[in-house]
C-alpha cells in the first residue's frame, strides 16, 4: 500500500498545481447538461490523473467524474473526482477538493481528500491511521447526539423528505453548518465535526472518505446502516464517534 | 477617511494575529446562553480592538458582539464582530471573518471583512472603490435572475417562511451555495457570487458589508428594498448587478 499512497499523493500534487491558477478566475466555467457548473480545470485535472495512471498502472481501472469508466483488468479501480464542489469552486470558496480513492473490488482501501488553497490533505489507508497533512488525526469523542456538530452540503439534498426533516435534525443536535462539501469529511476525521448526513451522491463523491474516516476512528454507512462500496449510492452518513451511528440513523429513518 | 482606513486595517491585523493560533484548536469553545458557540478568541479579539479604539479614538462609540455598546460622543461608532461565523470557526472551516464597520450616525461609511486563514481582506469606503487584498474589485455583470450564483449561510434562516420558499428560490436561479458566512459578501464584491439573501442578522453581522458591496458596484438592502443602517435589522439582500434587486425582492416577497 505504500506505493499506492505515494502515487495518490503525487496525483494530488499534480491536481493542485493545475487547479490553483484557475481558482477565482471566473471566466472558466460552463454548464453541463445536468446544470452543475464545471470548469476547464476539472477536465484538465482528470485528464492529467488518467494519463499518469494509464502510464504507470495500465491494468488498473479508472472511474472518473468527467470521462467515465475504464474497466479494471486486475480488480483495482481508481475513483476520481477532480474537483468535488464545483459550485463553491466557481463561487471562490476554498471548500472544494480533489478526491482520489482506490478500490479493491467493491471496497475502498485508500482515500485522499486534497484542498489545494488552504492546503489540507487527508489520506486514509485500510488498516492504517489516517493522516492530515502528514500528522495522524483522530475523530472527537462525542457519544450523544445533542452535542454533535453536524454538516451537510445543501438543504436541497433533503427536498425529497418531509418538510419537517431539517427542523427535526437541527432540534436534536448542537448545530448544523452548511456548505460542508468534501472538506467536511476531512474535518470530521480531524475531530472538528461529529456528523455528516448527505444524499444525491455518486460513488466518486464518497468513496475516498471511507478509509479516511474509518482510519480516524469513525464510521461511514448508508442510510440503512450498511457499509458503502463502489456499487453503492447515494445516501451517506459519517460519524466521528461510532456511538453516534444509531442516533444518526434515527434522524434519516 | 484614509486615517480610518489605516486604523481598520491595523485592527484587522491585530485580530488575525490573535485568531490564527486558535483556529482548529478544538478545546477553546463553549456555549453561550443562546446556544451559539463562541470561542476564547472571539472575546480576546474584541477586547483588543476595544482597547485600541478607546486609546486612539476615545470619543467614538463602540458596538461589539461580545461586550455591547459604548455610546458615541461625536456621532461615529465602530461596529465589531470579532469572529463572524463561530460555527464554521469551531468546525475548522476558513469561512469565518472579522467584521469592522464605522458608522457616521446610522450610516456605514467604512467596512472591512478579514479572513485570516485564506488571507482575504475586503475594504470598502463610502465614495471610493472597494479593494480585495489591496486591488480594486468589482461585482459581476448578471442582469437576469436565472443566471445568478446565490449564497446563504443556513436554511434555518428561512424556517419561518412557507415550506416551498427554498425550492422556489432554487428554481429561479443558477444555483445556491450554502454556508456562505460573511465571506459570501466579499466574494459577491469580487464578482464570484451575484446574490446573497439572509435573515436573523444583527447590525454587526451586515454593516461592514454595505460600503464593500456598494463600492464594488452592488446594492445592499433589506427585504422591503430599503437602505440598511445601524438601527436596521435583520433581513438583508445583497446583489452584485443592481438589475437583480427587483427579482431578488420578488423571491422574499
Amino acid at each position: 500500500m505504500q506505493e499506492f499512497r505515494a502515487l495518490a499523493n503525487r496525483l494530488a500534487d499534480e491536481a493542485g498545481a493545475i487547479i490553483r491558477p484557475y481558482f477565482r478566475a471566473i471566466e472558466t466555467s460552463e454548464s453541463k447538461a445536468d446544470e452543475s457548473p464545471v470548469t476547464v480545470a476539472d477536465r484538465a485535472v482528470e485528464q492529467r490523473i488518467r494519463d499518469i495512471l494509464e502510464q504507470e498502472r495500465p491494468q488498473d481501472g479508472i472511474f472518473g467524474e468527467e470521462f467515465g469508466i475504464k474497466k479494471s483488468a486486475n480488480g483495482l479501480t481508481w475513483v476520481i473526482d477532480p474537483i468535488d464542489g464545483t459550485k463553491p469552486f466557481i463561487s471562490g470558496r476554498a471548500t472544494f477538493g480533489t478526491l482520489i480513492a482506490l478500490c479493491e473490488g467493491d471496497e475502498a482501501v485508500l482515500g485522499l481528500i486534497d484542498q489545494p488553497i488552504v492546503k489540507d490533505r487527508w489520506v486514509g489507508v485500510k488498516g492504517e491511521r489516517t493522516t492530515h497533512n502528514g500528522q495522524v488525526c483522530r475523530v472527537r469523542v462525542c457519544p450523544t447526539l445533542k452535542d454533535a456538530r453536524c454538516s451537510s452540503t445543501s438543504p436541497a439534498m433533503f427536498f425529497h423528505r418531509e418538510p419537517e426533516f431539517l427542523k427535526n435534525w437541527k432540534r436534536q443536535v448542537n448545530f448544523i453548518t452548511w456548505g460542508g462539501d468534501c472538506i467536511a469529511y476531512g474535518l470530521l476525521a480531524s475531530g472538528h465535526l461529529d456528523l455528516v448526513i448527505e444524499a444525491d451522491l455518486k460513488p466518486y463523491d464518497f468513496l475516498a472518505h471511507i478509509p479516511i474516516i474509518e482510519g480516524a476512528g469513525g464510521l461511514m454507512r448508508d442510510w440503512q446502516g450498511n457499509r458503502l462500496g463502489l456499487s453503492s449510492g447515494k445516501e451517506v452518513i459519517a460519524v466521528g464517534d461510532p456511538a453516534l451511528l444509531e442516533g444518526a440513523l434515527g434522524i434519516v429513518r
